[in-house]
């Protein structure tokens, strides 16, 4: 078949990608992965577990087929591919799936109104406006579902940046807008001599503390409440801000780093890592993905380059600026306050 | 990076895929492709023509780069990719973007509610349900963008279907619901020798009229308006349902395939053409995808494979019966008559 029978097809097959994309939502959302976390299950005892109606049952599992996240036997029952199973199953520690239920849950139906985004410059999510979190996180369901989210976004990184930055040469840290506190979790877990904790909106207090003593850390990492951008922020060797900048317009983001910057010791580092756009702004989807993300879901927030980064915490002073990658699309961009 | 780190990366990328897709159809509605139908343009110029506020405008051309949708010269202007200028400039004759602005405009949305349509087996479309198409196409609006999106839908794989069956041993030939009649146009247009047109509602006439005179072909292609449940067929040697049978349950597909057999000539032909699933039921994803979209937008509707269907082709009496693929997920079934 020629690449120009197959264009056709490559435009259609993006085009309509939001099916594919909607068919791992729902069976996130309906636990599909979760069901089979015991073992292959036929047709019927997989419909029945997940609460699918026979109507569109098949072609819903033979699709998560096709797009290899499960298996079918000659026998005709389902499993989990490993990675399904790893990082799906939510009994599992490994699970990421929080970040997808959160997409189905609160952004999926947004992103509906992309159009009008573009056309008018104004979010189209309701709920969430620019320093509007404690508005958002009075409904309890939407607190749960946006703090699992994040930990289901934060995983993969956490496990990275517990092994690429120097933690050895550093005693405490803090992160900024932690929610349940995923990251000081993985960092507290790998390395015994750091302690700290997470720095977030009060009606965060019950879940982070209840995940850190869940994973028996509750004397090491603390919670402290606080709006950072009218509190004084807590005091650590290091401070984490992972995905905050991008959910803010260019003043609020270059006020929280110089925020950061003078709360932090002399010789102190801040880590902020995001979905970077690439400096040339030619190759990193995701990064503008996530900035679209923004358009549609606050009214300021916009993603950014390792450069762009670079240049605004030059701009409030800190020093041996470096940016490492983390995972296929997230970097960390690390920067050093003067050791006096 | 291993295969391990890369995994979670891998379930982002396809379940946040909708946010991709969407970009690519807010394109399309708002005629990027086309205002760059006469040349390239910078950013400001691009931004005016398209309507797009200048918040997002940068991150949204910029994400259509990274996507390959666009390319951007070193001066920042933005032009189309040679495959975009072909296919979704609305100048253009080959323009299939109709199937894109159909799916923007009337399965997005229905599409947040999949996991609801799986738990209940009931469409989530509002408008459309089992043989309802009338009341569908009583909204002027609705008509044209459904006629469009299925000429868009049609247009490479009528180009196929016009040099892949032997259309030298035939005369006539009838599209059973042809919409605007973009199958029987390029048939006619590929084959002087051919006379016959399309069947479908009423309210296509209009469309189907002037999209035929448009083509130069109103002497050789006619509109039959009927119902094809309840009028009678229009008589030809050859017979073509292209994505018809998936909008119907089962006993209604038997229904339509024996009625298409009785109205054909001894030795006349039916040409089926669908995204078909594959017979294994293993990896055609475009196939599963069709046919959850019939779950959330029909009442009946199901996608099949090539065995199911020649299995109802023969029930009702069709002989050498052959299954040949169009295009990349594509395929067409031929059933021939009995000459006797």
């Amino acid at each position: 078949m020629s690449a120009d029978t197959l264009a056709p097809d490559r435009l259609s097959r993006l085009g309509f990608g939001f099916r594919e994309s909607k068919t791992l939502l729902s069976a996130v959302e309906l636990g599909v992965f979760t069901a089979l976390g015991e073992g292959p299950l036929d047709l019927a005892e997989l419909s029945r577990r997940s609460g699918v109606h026979s109507r569109g049952a098949r072609d819903f599992f033979d699709a998560l087929v096709s797009l290899q996240l499960l298996t079918r036997d000659a026998q005709g029952r389902y499993a989990n591919t490993p990675q399904c199973a790893q990082y799906l199953d939510r009994a599992k520690p490994g699970y990421i799936g929080g970040e997808l239920e959160f997409a189905n849950a609160r952004q999926f139906g947004p992103w509906e109104k992309l159009t009008e985004a573009l056309r008018t410059g104004t979010p189209q999510s309701g709920a969430r406006g620019a320093k509007n979190y404690a508005a958002y996180y009075a409904d309890r369901q939407v607190l749960e579902n946006v703090a699992k989210g994040m930990s289901g976004g934060t995983l993969p990184v956490a496990e990275r940046l517990a092994e690429c930055f120097p933690w050895r040469d550093h005693n405490s840290l803090i992160d900024m807008g932690t929610a349940q506190g995923c990251l000081p979790v993985r960092i507290a877990l790998a390395h015994p001599h750091m302690t700290g904790g997470g720095f977030d909106l009060p009606p965060l207090r019950d879940l982070f503390e209840s995940y850190v003593a869940q994973h028996g850390l509750s004397d090491r990492l603390r919670f402290f409440a606080g709006d950072f951008f009218t509190d004084p922020l807590p005091r650590a060797d290091v401070l984490v801000m992972g995905r905050v900048l991008h959910n803010w317009d260019l003043p609020a983001k270059i006020a929280l780093l110089r925020k950061a910057y003078d709360s932090l010791p002399a010789g102190g580092a801040l880590v902020v890592y995001e979905r970077l756009i690439d400096d040339e702004r030619r190759t990193n989807t995701a990064g503008f993905m996530a900035s679209l993300n923004m358009l549609v879901m606050t009214t300021g927030g916009f993603d950014f380059s390792g450069a762009d980064c670079k240049a605004w915490m030059a701009e409030v002073g800190f020093q041996h600026i470096e940016i490492t990658p983390l995972t296929a699309v997230q970097s960390m961009i690390i920067g050093r306050k003067r050791t006096s």
